[in-house]
């Protein structure tokens, strides 16, 4: 094995990622040394780079949660893995093990979580290291670059729409059909939902439609929450996947009594604070539920879903040495669906 | 029977009670006559009088909806009363019956749900009518004026408690300790809960601790959210019964990962909109519940914890005639407790 | 309206229905007289019949319960409903709507339930009434043949799904695939679950494979819970719609660790008791549980799943005085799907 | 460090355990050390020795999970704890920390799990080795022979009651009340729920009566499924602690509709079949549940209700050497309460 490794790294908060040669990192007692193959970039990379959340990410920083690839070292103490196995790894890092959220399986809020390509390397690179126990196993012979999106867009909008508690034949508003939108219906639609989609483009919601939205709406063209009370009567649940505050705001209005409505993104920075109005939500019982990523086992669910041909991202690929070009289209909202970088 | 009764009358918003004499209404199919024995005054009543709410209440209005009373007449159809049977009847006067949130349960979000003393003549009165199917039973020989308040300040902390999911064993957070925190510490440790207090009166504290909270902290003097996190690390759930918009939004920041806020009283006018953090509510996936009043089967545990011995509202009592000097007070925040007016 | 109308009456215990000439019922306060268009064949009507349950049917006897017709008359007292409109009656004629269970949502397991073709007047006819609290909308335009079998058939194996607590991506096994077993399969495949398929005939596992089970497992040939185990490690869930004791048994070994299976189903007579292993269900904390047809939401929302193409019952139409003959051939076992009486 | 150690030592099923010096255990990676202070004596053990069960324990074998002690080395790769900190070491040694059951924090039902004193050396000697991560933390200052119980007896009760999921205010049967039974009366308490206790000794009710109990029943004298029918229209929840396959099948009968009872114990050998009638758990909805020992979060949370006072195992405490004669006791049903071995 190579000593060094190509990787892009990030050595000032909002400056252009540099590919250089680094060390290949060597695994620990029960970590994996993993081969990547491909590597999404998610919006949450832009936010890193551009320091917008609290605490700021660990740097010089390698970016990249979104990683499919091949075992290709086996650290001391792992049982269960072996060299050529293909996984991936999501956001979810590691945790503690021992907290009351670990211990009831709910271990993205533990208060000691790391995190893939914000505290710890990342996936902008020929090779990582992570701990075996976080890491998912894929399926032999699923499309290493069609499941590399799965491991944070498809985990997160998964597990935000089981926090909703939304039951099959129920309807859930997808507010947002961007990156995480197209996947979210995918999922909302394996799981016996019915899905009303918003956003403020023809062509996204036109996508919504062909992957099974029965109601789509422009917001650019009228209140989202009127059309849907008065189409419907409300939705039983809503996921936000848009970043702007007032798509979070509007998402409660869209629900009926009783309903929840998921935030499974975060909005960069000033825009993080929303106005809501508490008679609605105690008249209605109205409930608003956070969830962030997913566990391992909503991991692992979430890739079954995808090997089992029902949630498939819209991807392009592209080379490493690409990354701030793809990056300043994000800037420029001009990205369909999922670039995924290709590194192997 | 007499033809007519002494009432309590609203002629005009922001105007004081008129002390009447008013036909007695007669019972429905499917209703009750009841003589009023006792009726607690809430502070929703005040909301009411002074138009604070949207929609309005039904003009002119008897208010009250904490009644303990006596069946005296049944009306056509009833099965199951009896003249005599002792009965409660709260906020929630009527539902249609045949929505989705009424066949589940979840009469309280009924769209077309009739509320006592706001859209129909409720308790300030020496009769009223109810339907029979939404009337509570009180156990035979508990005390009407102790039992009053049960029915609006008992029920509605108890779904509050319910609607947060805590489970024995677990912290709860009650945020405001007047007429209706009082009662929910009560709840809080029939449920097996530990109960964190707060409150700006050292009064109102030393209450708490006498009635089982095992934590206090007085907002005047510190960050209570802190001070919370700092001692327990945040509780698992906290519910909402003061008035200010303020703290509504602290009681979020009391929180411990995965943790839920009931929201069950409302702020008039214009302080009803919160701002939130939406990076606090998903990083640490916590959840925001409104909760309305309670169901019937609410209604029925709720009397049934009270009816044990285990709560037991502090109250006064007071006469019909003296509700507009009750208001007053209530208006300056004097009232210790539950006032009750005597009727019988 | 005619005075009269034709009716399939069980006089005595196991013996053949008569078809008579009966008085058309009047509805009272709160009742629906309908207009029976089409009535399914259950197989607990064969159970009513022959006197395999206790308590007895009330005798003389109309049977039916899965009722699709329109409203002919409007009770008094009864608002929502007009001459004309779709309805559907179920096994659930009415409940006490007073009791712990009614008020939770649970009126199937009231213990003054009333029961349509059992305890009151059912379908085999060309009226019959029932309260309007408790009859389904069918939505305009839909094959009331086809809706027949919904309204028991549907409704129960649907609850029974529900029931096991099953979540979109988890395998159920349905055992037993004929009237109940088949129409399982599509709610299951609508709630987003993967289904095993276990039943004695090749015939039926064909239909199984055609209505989307992965899994089919002849019992006649193998040991259908060790083929269960060893395919997949198990089901999270099953659904016995066979009537067979061994069923019921076999069922809970085909489970994972943590999985539940739902009886929905009732074998007659000394078949009722199994035989379970404690450490089985102790160690692997297995649950079984109960699910008695549906209640007024689960029926909407079956019915909603069938409206939307999700479910289709496979059926026959046969005429009223075919009753007998078409008892005879379930005694045999040989119809396959349902038969639905055209009434009209 | 001294280099062997004393223990009780199971050389062949069905012998009496021998007590000699072996070699002090080195704690390997991850693993702990744990000098024992206190171990509890539980009927599970006995069946260990007498080959009830299968899989047959390990043997040579040191019996005993219900082991109080501090920690005396830390091993390699073990973070949070230091040499003295005072630990629990409960039934549930390890598990394989990757399966569907392990992530979702149901590790007791994982296929891989390893058992304290069955198939791992336990604690009946002065030092046992145990994984960190499966280790209960004991407040400081709590007494650890009244712990001792709480660490197997307690857990298992109080996750049983869990199972149930019965809310405070319901009833539930605790059938039994010997070493199980009477801790399960006291988290039932402590949970707000309300008992109905069934025995057959007068003593032992007397014994449920003083810890809380409403209501007691000698099945002895009378049906105490008909008996608590009549009272109080049956109960919401019930735990089995007794080990006659009866008590298993009377159980279910002592539920209200929509009851559930949770199985916590094991009868040995034959008597492992119940019988059970699918038309009681269908028409009523019951559930039949089990319940495998508890979760560490479990354990953590029964140890909390101990650390605070709300529980406490009735015990006497007996030297090692006495380990046979404490058997027979127990075989003999004489024991009251627990027998807890002092180590230390």
């Amino acid at each position: 094995m190579t000593q060094t490794m190509k990787a892009a790294v990030l050595h000032e908060l909002r400056t252009p990622l540099k590919i250089e040669r680094v060390p290949v990192p060597e695994p620990g007692h029960g970590d994996l040394l993993i081969k990547v193959t491909a590597c999404g970039v998610c919006h949450s990379d832009l936010h890193a780079v551009d320091g917008d959340w609290t605490p700021l990410p660990v740097i010089p920083l390698i970016p990249g949660h979104e990683v499919a690839g091949k075992v290709a070292k086996v650290g001391p103490g792992v049982t269960g893995f072996k060299v050529g196995d293909e996984v991936g790894v999501p956001w979810m890092y590691s945790s503690c093990g021992q907290c009351e959220f670990c211990l009831a399986g709910m271990e993205t809020i533990c208060k000691s979580a790391e995190a893939t390509g914000y505290t710890k390397p990342g996936g902008y690179a020929e090779y990582l290291v992570a701990p075996a126990a976080y890491v998912g196993r894929l399926p032999e012979g699923t499309d290493p670059y069609a499941m590399a999106p799965i491991l944070c867009a498809g985990v997160t909008t998964y597990r935000g729409l089981k926090r909703t508690g939304a039951r099959p034949g129920q309807w859930v508003a997808v507010v947002g059909i961007g990156g995480l939108g197209h996947i979210a219906i995918q999922y909302a639609r394996a799981m016996g939902l019915r899905v009303a989609a918003v956003d403020v483009s023809k062509e996204k919601l036109d996508l919504a439609t062909s992957l099974g939205a029965e109601i789509v709406v422009n917001g650019a063209e009228t209140d989202p929450a009127a059309a849907i009370q008065e189409q419907i009567g409300g939705t039983h649940a809503a996921v936000v996947t848009a970043v702007a505050a007032k798509a979070f705001e509007q998402a409660v209005l869209m629900l009926r009594p009783g309903g929840t409505v998921a935030y499974i993104g975060l909005p960069g920075g000033k825009s993080d604070e929303i106005r809501a109005s508490i008679s609605a939500i105690t008249n209605w019982e109205l409930s608003v539920r956070g969830s962030n990523v997913g566990t391992r086992q909503d991991l692992n669910e979430a890739i079954a879903f995808a090997a089992n041909g029902l949630v498939k991202a819209t991807i392009r690929t592209a080379e490493l040495e690409e990354i701030n070009a793809v990056f300043e289209e994000m800037r420029k909202g001009r990205i369909v669906g999922r670039v995924v970088l290709k590194m192997a």
